[in-house]
């Protein structure tokens, strides 16, 4: 599959990393692509630069969002929170109409300090935001409740003994993400239900980022236990 | 120890009768006790009336909140979201005052219609209004994330096999919390600090709540998977 996957990030890199292995034709979309690959020291959060990530996987194209999203069969949302619809709108609800758009971004808000809220939340959620806004776009929330690491290799923690959910309005969309994350090793993939839905995976944030402090790593991932007999 | 447990529902009646059963003295707190005695027919949930449940546990008592919080060294909060202030209130700081208070409820607000939305949120989480209206008690959120059944009996889902968490700002009390759990068969007891990480805890139950949903039971918990080598 032609695979867009915006984001130039940890989020955004294992992703593409992790498609282009499976053998998806994977362009990652930025807001300017010739600014991205001309960097040459760490980001702000002190990642190599993306050029030498890129170097590491040449198969991988560079190009900016409407570019990428214009050949694209998919398009992947790896963009922080605030950078999602300004990314999305760069690349234009035509280039988006009819398309599996899949949602992995967590709204969070740093503007009051640390640890970030949510905006929106509650009655809302960044995934109906995306929706609302593309309504042509068939949206997926997906994979946003782990780490990247998790996201593309579950195997890593635990034989990959935990659970990952969906959400959106599209049941054919809902399938084909389904089978992406079955290629990455997801076994307990959970339907929450339509697009509304994502409100509770995007919740699950706060209790992620404390659990994130306490735990002092990001590799891990909870287990939806059921079955009382 | 002398425990009072606030609210005559499913999640007050299961800690009231599992706290008696190991050895502590019980007295549910409620508004009117001799209108909740006295009532005869199922409540509008369904339940049969307190008295019927009162009736196999004689060794329960039943008081108005000031009744029972004056003489127990614990109070539980098994109360609405909504009734929690005011049933705290009713029951008056000086007899919560240097208290264990272990908070079970969720700010969950039915007036927007269904699924249900929290209140407070985001940037405050019904365990802190507690907190900052009884700052002499001292306060402990737990087992909000689970259904009455697993917070009393965990070993009926995987064996105990999942997860509980703890929140606030007094050691000594979450350390009481934590036998009290460990009682009830808990074993993966996650402390997540300061009482404001109770929001994380409350902002689980719009997945929690669409989980319950696609699984069709409320017998399921998470639990958190961690340990990538």
């Amino acid at each position: 599959m032609r695979i867009a996957v915006f984001g130039t990030g940890t989020v955004g890199r294992a992703l593409a990393g992790a498609l282009a292995e499976r053998g998806h034709e994977v362009t990652v979309g930025t807001r300017d692509p010739g600014e991205t690959a001309s960097r040459t020291g760490p980001d702000r959060m002190g990642r190599p630069p993306f050029s030498e990530w890129q170097a590491g996987h040449p198969e991988v194209g560079l190009a900016d969002y409407a570019g990428a999203a214009g050949s694209a069969e998919l398009v992947v949302n790896a963009t922080s929170g605030a950078g999602s619809l300004p990314a999305l709108g760069a690349a234009g609800a035509a280039r988006l109409a009819g398309k599996v758009l899949v949602d992995v971004s967590n709204p969070l808000d740093f503007s009051q300090g640390m640890p970030p809220v949510l905006n929106p939340v509650n009655t809302d959620s960044l995934a109906e935001r995306i929706q609302q806004a593309f309504p042509g776009a068939r949206v997926v929330k997906t994979l946003n409740t782990m780490n990247a690491a998790l996201m593309v290799d579950p195997g890593r923690l635990a034989g990959g003994d935990h659970s990952v959910f969906l959400s959106g309005d599209d049941a054919a969309a809902k399938d084909t993400v389904r089978d992406l994350l079955e290629s990455f090793g997801h076994r307990d993939i959970i339907d929450l239900g339509d697009i509304t839905s994502a409100r509770g995976a995007e919740m699950w944030l706060p209790l992620w980022l404390r659990l994130y402090g306490v735990l002092g790593t990001a590799d891990f991932n909870i287990k939806v236990v059921r079955g009382v007999e």
